[in-house]
């Protein structure tokens, strides 16, 4: 008969580890921590915006500081009920060491970390970066979702046809870039004065994006751009194709 | 035997019911609607327009005079006609309440009382929201096609792919994002300045619309970019593969 | 047995009738009059241009006579040689009416007569659409190719799934290009001052085109059109998976 | 029993011929070629920029200098070991003339020349050029991967489709082109003056680019346009389900 400690600890365990839940989706406390870590996004993200930050500033510290108690506790916990995890067959301690060391709890911590620092008064710029990491908590939803598995292993079974669509990508960047330095170098010299500076130009033509800051002005330059606008299409059309048929293949399989 | 009256209660429940209509398409009557749906809308959009609004004021209140009274008259002869829908058993009072609280008949009822909100004289800028409700109207062509009915099982028996999909896109959209806030924060702070800034830049790019409003200026900022634009193109790809596949599956199924 | 007369005309028919061609592909005479179409489409299109005009006007004029020319004797080859056209049974006389009445002689005929009206004096701007009716010429290669009829049946299987799907991207343009002129209708009215100004933006924007000419400039503006730009993915998978799985059923089929 | 000397030339054939590898992937020797051919496309991509030739002059042209000696090498490596190829029964001259006449040998040379020829003077514009082709040691890339067979198989099993969509494409970029110069070419003449200046902007809308250089301004204009953008959200789903269908089949098939 296992004592109320070893009882309740199973109870944590049960509902912090999700492929301990019994029943499809998430337990009830991994929803609330997915709905902290959206928020504490959130709040990261508005924080950083000069018109919010003044008249809202403690208001953002304060869903910090009681976000990162959440998460210092969820830390703790899990910590304490992993050695409820089968098979059994290990010491608590060396259980304990193991998940310390996993990257799922490295990114638990440094979740927790982020919080407490600016109370060790870190200067601003260093936190900017540190408060990005931050974000990796969201790698938690992975958790969530099966589908994220055969997204992932669609890519995986087509990765040297999307590889090679890749180099021709990077082909056609380049050969276009090259000529429209050739062509247009001495025209537009902030431009395409260089090839790494038309390989700008290339990259959000044949993305379809067009900023508009960069654009040829000679007809030659027109025509190659054309070229490679025409080419960004099929450089489109290809990934395309070869992940549907990956996905019919994987659905038949399935 | 039924008499005049019903016959000629049931032959309008034919007409307006899509469901009680024997051949293939919509009814005499439905399409003559659905024409004036369309003929509705585009009157609310033309009406907009400073430069039409004034020379041709009187057209537009007219059509949307006559529109309104042509959507009271289909209101009513729903009401009156309704209780000819199978299968009977049910009092003609109860069925006419439960058509009344229908969402569709609400929609309907919104149709026509939009246009006889005018006349008791609500300000122009509360009209303005009211006149967007009337293109709901456009709604009821949904009733028209089967086929939306495949885009929308389609999308349901793939809506876990989708949705990780889409949660890669936003997390693919916050660290772009953060990685320009970071990079051009300083150098372009109307632009760069903060988190929710950079996100307009980083949804424009990864949709390939590049309005050029706003866009990277030093090297980093442009290889950050760079990176963004090729994600882009590999989240247009996932869904469409998605959908491709599942298009295909429901053809075979058919 | 036939003449040396029947026999040429049976020739020329060979020639000049694609059906009748007995190996795969064009015949000679029709491959040489698919460049002359295209050629004829290229001498009208630089013709327009003023710097190339004035300079090369004289060398215009004289590709358009001498094409002029091949046409004008390609259509009286043709009128001569129809009745060979299997099966036969019917007078000549009222099968080179029937051939006269055809669309595909009424574009020959156009495009042997834009050349000779310029001798008549019509003035200029009238001409510029006469020009425009020369590039008809190009219908003709249609003809060349028999996976023209694939894409057409594949386009036809799928045409209530494709209509449903302008239908909502129709549907998403209004409400959108709605939702901004209320928004922002009164901070740009030249750009959002009426749902018809509004639609241009919502079109370029949907369409990933985003020429930058138009982009809201408020924060609820900018979320607005974020969630149109994200349909806007939608509305571009969804075309592709119906083609894409048309596609896959008619190869299967073939 | 083999001479030492024929068993090192033997085991350069192994190294240097990528058919002669006994395992899959490349010869470390191969491998490292490979990473040659990366850093020199890098370094003559990177010596183009003025903010970096100067400073770095000495190390691009070192870098330069060490790769046409690796080339050089590998050049007079293949030349001797080329008798080893399978099947024998050839002499020693007539394989090697053979090897020097092949395409990819050509290339081979030229990426050792282009390191070699600066010493002889030759002016920098016409250099430009020679760099240039430098890049296509690149195009040794190919051989690494068998993905990129199924690729061109695929798009060459779908040439008249592909085709067939491309002549659509320019059929509508030439009415767009033409109906934009007759609405606008007499307000914007600098942008749709001509036919050939409104087929730039058909080409960058019609590829969903929009730079936003060229836009219509009229009404009737952006209608056109509006229906230009749809087309091409058209021309975009049509090669990319054509595609997808072909990536299937190959699949299927293989």
């Amino acid at each position: 008969m296992r004592s109320h400690t070893a009882k309740l600890r199973q109870a944590f365990h049960i509902q912090l580890d999700p492929t301990a839940w019994p029943t499809r989706g998430l337990s009830p406390i991994n929803k609330l921590l997915t709905a902290a870590i959206l928020l504490g996004t959130v709040n990261a993200i508005l924080e950083t915006e000069p018109l919010l930050a003044q008249p809202y500033q403690a208001m953002f510290a304060a869903v910090e500081f009681w976000l990162g108690s959440v998460f210092a506790a969820e830390y703790l916990a899990r910590l304490w009920s992993i050695v409820e995890e089968r098979p059994p067959g290990e010491t608590a301690f060396g259980r304990r060491l193991r998940f310390i060391a996993s990257p799922a709890a490295v990114v638990d911590l440094v979740a927790v970390l982020v919080t407490l620092v600016p109370f060790f008064g870190i200067n601003v710029m260093a936190l900017r970066l540190v408060r990005l990491l931050r974000i990796l908590r969201l790698g938690k939803l992975g958790r969530m979702s099966a589908a994220l598995t055969l997204l992932v292993n669609v890519i995986k079974s087509r990765r040297y046809e999307l590889f090679v669509t890749l180099a021709l990508a990077a082909t056609v960047l380049i050969f276009g870039a090259s000529a429209l330095y050739w062509v247009e170098g001495d025209l537009q010299p902030d431009k395409f004065g260089s090839i790494p500076r038309s390989l700008w130009w290339a990259v959000i033509t044949l993305t379809t994006i067009g900023y508009g800051d960069v654009y040829p002005i000679t007809a030659v330059g027109k025509m190659i751009a054309g070229v490679v606008a025409i080419a960004g299409i099929g450089l489109i059309a290809m990934p395309t194709g070869i992940l549907a048929s990956a996905f019919s293949e994987a659905v038949r399989n399935r």
